[in-house]
Formats: C-alpha cells, structure tokens, sequence
C-alpha cells in the first residue's frame, strides 16, 4: 500500500491510467482468481450511496426488496428460448455438492427472471395480487472470457435487479419509463454524468424482452458505455411460466412483465469520466468522504490550538451531515496526505495553518479545480455547501460539454468509418431500420447502435450505409 | 396470497407452527429449488436493519466493508488442512465457465478466509498496514443435506463475515471478546433474546480456529440455536497463507486473526422465541413497520373525518421517525386487518373509530399482550415511545424467564438422559474436559456442548459421564 500517485497520464494511456486510479486509490483491486475483483473499502463505500439513492426512489413508489436463490436449475433457463440462448454461453455451472453430483446442473444466476418468475407464478391469483414489485440487491455472475477490466468486465459484479409484473401492458410501460427516469436522475444529477436515452435495437436488446429501454455514456477514450437498462418483457416470460391472473372481468389473463437494473460498472464510469492526472475526483452527492481537514502545524508553533480548532471544524460539519475526516497522522508530512486525499477525490479539503489560526479562517482546496480560497470561520459551513453545489454542477457541465464534443452527426460513410477509427464518439447517422445493415456497419467498423432516441427525429437523409429510405435517427459507437 | 391466519399452535406442533408463521407472515417462502428459499419483503427488511445495526458499532470502531469474489479456487481452500476438511463435504462446486471445463475447480464460498487471507498476504507489509478490520455483506453456500427449515437451514443464506488482522496476539483476543460483546447487544437489546456466552469446546470449535466464542439462545422447544460466533484464528491462517509484516522492530513477524459472523438465521430465532398462536411478534426496535393506524369508519358516518384524523396520526408519528403504515383499504374489514397485521408482528396498532373522534383520543393496541388503551391526541407521540419501550422489554423479559425455566443442573447422567430427551434445554453439567466423554454423550443423547461459559465456575462435583474429576461446567444441548 506504499507507491501512491498516478504514475501516467489520462489522456496519454488512458487504459493504463484508469486502472492504477481505481488500484490506488483503493477502490478495488485484482483478485487471486482470474477475472474476478475485489471491491475494496472506497468503491464499497460509493456502491452503499448508489444503494440509499436507488432504495429511497424505488421504495417511495411501493417496490420492495427481497433476495431470491442464486442457483438456477438448467431447466428454468431453458424454457424462455432467447433468454437461454442469450445467457447460456456466459453461465458458470454447479455440478457437484460436495462429492455428490447433482441430478440436474445450475447456473449461477446471470440474471433472475426465471427463478423469480416461477415464483411469480405461484403468488399471483387474482387482480387484488398486482402489481408485484420487487427489487434485489446481489452478486451476478457472467463467465467472461475477454480480459478483466475492473469494474467494467469481470466474471462476478455486484446489481440491483428490479422485477415488476402489472396486469396491463399500459402500467408496464409506465414502469419502464418511470426507471429510466430514476436512473437517469441518479447519473446525471448525482454522478454528474450526462447520458443519452432511448431503445436498444433488436439486435442489442435483452435476451427476451420485448424491448430495452438503454441510458448510454461517453468516455474519454471514445468508447460508449451503458449506465443501465430497462426491460419491457411484455408476456415472454408470463407465457412461458404460466403467470396468470384472474381480472376484475372474472377472466384469465396473463401478467406484462418489466425488469431493470444497473451495476457497480457505474463506479467504473465515475472513474473514467471524473479522473484527472492526480487520480479520483468524485461527485459530492456520492463521495463517502466529502470533507477532508489537513492541520498544518508550522515547526510545530500553535499544533495544539491549530488541532483543537480542526477538531471543531470537524465536529460543526459532521453535526450538519457531512462525511469528514481529520486527518492528524503524525507520520506524514502535509504534502502527502494532500495527495493521498486527492488521489481519492474527496471533493473538498480543509487546511488549517498558523496563519489561517490567527485570522479566525481557514483554507479550502477544491479538487475538481485545485482553487483554494480562505474562508472565516463563521461562514464555513455555508461556504462548504456552496462549493459542493458548484463542484457537482462544474462536473456535470464538464462531462457535458466532453460529451457534445464527442457526438457526431454524419451524413457519409467514408467519413463514419475515419471517425469511428480515430476518434471515437457517437455518430448520429440515418438508419433504414435493417439489421443487415447495422450487422455490415458493425463487422466493418466495431461499432453498433447504442441508442435509438426516444424523440424519433425524422431523417432527412438516406441510410448511411446502404443508401435506401433512412427510417430512423440512431447513435452509434464501438462501446466497452 | 390468501389464507392468512395461523392454524396450529405453537405449544401443540411447534415446527408445523414455525413454518406457517414463516410463510403466512411474508417472511419468506420455498424456493422452486431444493434446499434453498426466498427472503421475502418482511424479512429482509429485518435484514435490513440488523445491518443498521451491526455497521453502526463496527464502522464507529473502524471496520470498513469490502466485497470479495465468491468462488474459491479448491487450492486456496485446501491449504489449512483442519479448514478443509470441516467444509469441503458442503461445498457446491462449480467445474464449468459456458462449455468449457474449468483448469481448477471453484467453491462457491461457504466462508472466505482462505481468498481474503491470500489477499491479505499482497497488502500487509509494514506494522504501519496494521490492523486491517474489513466485513462484508454477502451469500453464502453450505450443501445442506438435512430436511429444509426457513432460516435455519438452507442451502443458500445471507450474512456478514468480519475479518481482521493485527500484530500482536492480545489484539486479537480484545477484537474477538469485542464483537462479542457487539453481537450479544444486538441480540438481547435490539431482538430481545437473552443468550449463554462462552467458547466452543474443540470439536465444535470452527474448523481452523485457536478457538471459538459463541452466543446461543434457547428456542421453546428446547433446542438452543447458535446465534453468532467470533473465532480467534490465531496464526493458522498466516501461516499457511504467510501473512508476514516487518514490525516496529524492523524484524519479520506473522499476523494474529479473527473472523465472526451472524446469518439471517438470527430472524428464524425471532420468529421461535417471541411469535405466538396470531403469529410474528416483532421487537420495536427491528420491526420495520412499528405502528399500522386502522381508521374504523362506524357504518360510514365521520369517514371522512376519521380519515383525516389518522392521516394527521401518522404524518406525526412519521416525523419523528417512527416507521407506520396507514391501512385505509376499503377492500377489507377492520378485524381482517387487525388480524394481518398481527400475523406481521407490527408492535402497535392504533384504532381511529368514531367513539375516539368524538373523545379526541385513540385506541392503542399492544401486539405483545393484546392490552388495549385509549390515549388522549396530545399524548400520542409520548405514549407510543414509552410503549415500545415496555414492548422490547417485556419481550426480553419473557424470553429469560423462558430461558431460566429451560436451563437446568444436574448431576446425574440418567436425569441428564431423561431431561435431554423429554425436555431438552441448557444442561449445566461438570465435565472432565476429555472429547472422549464429550462424544459418548453425543452419541448416546444427541447432546453437544454449547457453551463453555467465560466465568470459569469450578465445579463441585465429578464429570457427568465418567465420574473422574472435572475440570468445568459447561451447558450441554440439543440443537439446530
């Protein structure tokens, strides 16, 4: 734990850069399994702050939290078609208890539909049952085989899955499009970053659903990254496990189904956007630190006042809500703990100093800036929420700004495929609405259609790659 | 979801009256897989809060929550013999990543000490690292191959597991009595369930540890229930794992460790020690709906006005952080609902008929006793705090005395016999201290010891079964 500082540059080796921020800065590291991580203290600490977000939206509109089984018999996985198809390749496989073999295989869930919608099935008998709505917090398991990327690609993360079964299409669809809304709050006024909405295109949806809704990110390096989805299952699964309920008509009839979630690749996104050369800088909404104070006793003059006066600070600042650390660790010189705290992006540092003691203020350092200003005591408080209003909204700005600067609306192919090579970026084109096309495009290029806006934008072009009747505006990227 | 009501008693069939309280109250429910259930919206808001609870005291003394991969490489595992062997027999073995066989088989884990040991071995260096003290909260697999209970044994079932390493040995031993001492407020404070606290005695000690403390609860039908443990592992784990940290002496020195846990089986205990023939019986401090307000409309006439009375109830009660459930379903008879919430366990139910509108009053019922009050408007907030103050504790109250009249002493080994099997309960009994007469009595009465309790009582008489001297008391019994 003793190398700190980030020892390459962002927009040098970005890959590189990201991976020694989220290693030092203790968010996670690789763990003696391959493709698997380990979530460390930090990156835990933000995925406890999604959670509260996430739980107190969901619960104040009637969902509930369970946990269902993480083991999925074979044949449960199979009796949805698509979704079987779909999930199979990456499903890590129980065979043995013990010495014993088991009779039928299980899947270490990918997902939870199946198992939950069998259960569904069981619950629901008449109209008075509906909706049922159900969120899990849990790990999930997708076999990888392309390299581990920490937080992004590994074999095990963390989620939140949201379930839902309504008895009209019409409340589904209300579902799906109240979630996208949350979810889009959470990224964009909490993580502070900005991101496109729309529908999946068949080819990208869910593995049977009926549509997914996507919420997609742009990071530095060009590449797209989805945030979170929201599934319409229209009455796939409830045909296939006989989920039915008897209406207020006195009629059978069968369930409309939605399901959702994000991952803790949200942190990985965080990172990726946020970061600078000196590593971390986290959004105040969502840092676990948000306040760090640094007394800094000049050849030890005024250590005891300066340390009794931070002390105060401290406790006036807690007592209204916020997260801070003193940090008066006598083994280490000011300069370092400066850097370890900003390689962990606590949005705001307190320096005390004999100066600062004698004028009754004290020295505020922005991360996101680096600007210090000096502050009176009495307005300390007020100043602090000050700069945490203007640090979030001076993130989410800059990540709106880098993300218009990488959105391309192009018109000719040449063009799409030098963009897609060089810079990256989405590239706003005009689509016929085959999938032979978007299958061309992404064997030629790597990219695929990330997002098809909700606004349906009518073109007034022709399909950028084959040239007949445009149908639709989409975006494409090559993504993570 | 419709019959509601239990329909056994509790002191006439007590495990059929234990899994009807489970299922009807919406704790959990069977799994459509074997051996595992589903934590339903009820208990896990238990769960919930016992989470609360526990980061609460281990956060303020420096724990932090991580989370590690699940699976476990068999190598890892097999390296402390002793560990191995007590918990390869349960482990659910993955083999296959899709199609492909895997290189090394992989536990799903059924504790973690052997990956968060590896990775302990990467991160100690310096005596400056120390302690590390992390938990996290997570599933875990035990290949279970008795008859399924909800709660107490699954195959699958959630827990938080708190590991630690430290540079001396006495640190380790003040962690272990520490958490000890946490859990035992959780339990008897916040669950209202007295418990025997002591050590293991070898052969039930966790396998791999220097030694094991443990709580243990006494449930009615004379079974005690282990609640948590806290282990001192010594240096086992560091020497197979060789966990090494250069010292203040600048010489090369091995870790001392603990790990502990409690499970969600600690709700299968709340459930056995406080419900009754109605059902759950929730202590104030873990319900997570603590106050339901029933309006009763009296053939209609003041509705409105009662309505808005218990509106006005709960938005008051709700400010003060009292979690209530207003129930204004028209669907449903007052008494169809008193008796669903009692089934719940809600600790109060507040009545609003028009008798109580008139009189400027409410009627409070209590669901530990059944006693019902009227309470003037003004004294609501007070009386309901005061109540679930009298709640927890006569909870607890009922609970040691339930607890006292299942413990006996005895002296002789055929009233031993005859008690373990017509009564069963804490058997407070002299023992040599020899596993040998440990395991005859195991074989010939399904006894084990319990507790080897802290205050070392001497005995005054010989062992139990041999007749030789004995070394201690010690709580022998039966046990889930």
């Amino acid at each position: 734990m003793s190398d700190i500082g980030v020892t390459v540059k962002k927009n040098e080796a970005f890959s590189e850069w990201y991976t020694e921020v989220v290693v030092k800065s203790g968010l996670a590291d690789y763990a003696p399994i391959k493709g698997c991580m380990i979530i460390r203290e930090h990156a835990y600490a933000i995925w406890e702050k999604i959670q509260g977000i996430i739980n107190k939206k969901i619960q104040a509109t009637g969902h509930l939290n369970v946990y269902f089984p993480m083991f999925i018999p074979e044949g449960f996985l199979k009796k949805e078609a698509e979704h079987f198809e779909g999930f199979t390749p990456e499903v890590a496989w129980v065979t043995h208890g013990g010495d014993s073999p088991l009779e039928e295989k299980l899947a270490v869930r990918p997902t939870s539909e199946t198992i939950m919608y069998a259960t569904f099935a069981k619950w629901i008998r008449s109209w008075r049952d509906l909706p049922i709505k159900i969120n899990q917090w849990c790990n999930i398991v997708r076999w990888e085989t392309k390299a581990t990327k920490l937080f992004l690609r590994t074999r095990e993360f963390l989620w939140q899955e949201g379930h839902t079964a309504h008895a009209t299409s019409e409340e589904a669809e209300k579902e799906v499009l109240y979630i996208l809304g949350e979810y889009r709050d959470l990224m964009e006024n909490y993580l502070a970053i900005p991101v496109l909405v729309g529908l999946k295109s068949d080819s990208e949806k869910f593995a049977g659903a009926l549509y997914t809704m996507t919420l997609e990110a742009m990071m530095p390096d060009g590449k797209a990254l989805q945030m979170g989805t929201s599934h319409n299952l229209g009455q796939n699964f409830a045909k296939v496990f006989d989920i039915k309920f008897v209406g207020e008509d006195e009629k059978d009839h069968q369930v409309w189904q939605t399901s959702w979630g994000v991952t803790t690749r949200l942190i990985g996104a965080v990172v990726m956007v946020h970061g600078d050369d000196k590593g971390l800088v986290l959004p105040p909404k969502v840092a676990p630190i948000q306040v760090v104070i640094v007394p800094i006793p000049y050849k030890g003059a005024d250590a005891e006042a300066i340390s009794s006066k931070a002390k105060e600070v401290a406790a006036k600042l807690q007592a209204r809500g916020i997260s801070v650390v003193l940090d008066e660790r006598a083994e280490y010189t000011p300069g370092w703990k400066f850097n370890q705290w900003e390689l962990k992006g606590v949005p705001l540092r307190i320096e005390i100093g004999p100066r600062d003691l004698k004028q009754q203020q004290v020295t505020i350092a922005r991360r996101d800036t680096g600007q210090k200003i000096a502050v009176k005591e009495e307005e300390i408080f007020a100043t602090v929420e000050k700069l945490f209003e203007d640090i979030q909204n001076n993130l989410f700005e800059k990540a709106k700004v880098a993300l218009a600067e990488k959105t391309f609306t192009v018109q000719n192919y040449e063009e799409f495929k030098r963009i897609v090579a060089e810079i990256g970026g989405f590239l706003k084109v005009a689509w016929c609405g085959s999938s032979e096309c978007e299958t061309k495009i992404k064997d030629e290029t790597g990219a695929t259609i990330r997002v098809r806006p909700l606004e349906n934008e009518k073109p007034t072009v022709t399909c950028i790659r084959c040239g007949q009747k445009a149908k639709e505006m989409v975006f494409f990227a090559r993504s993570y």
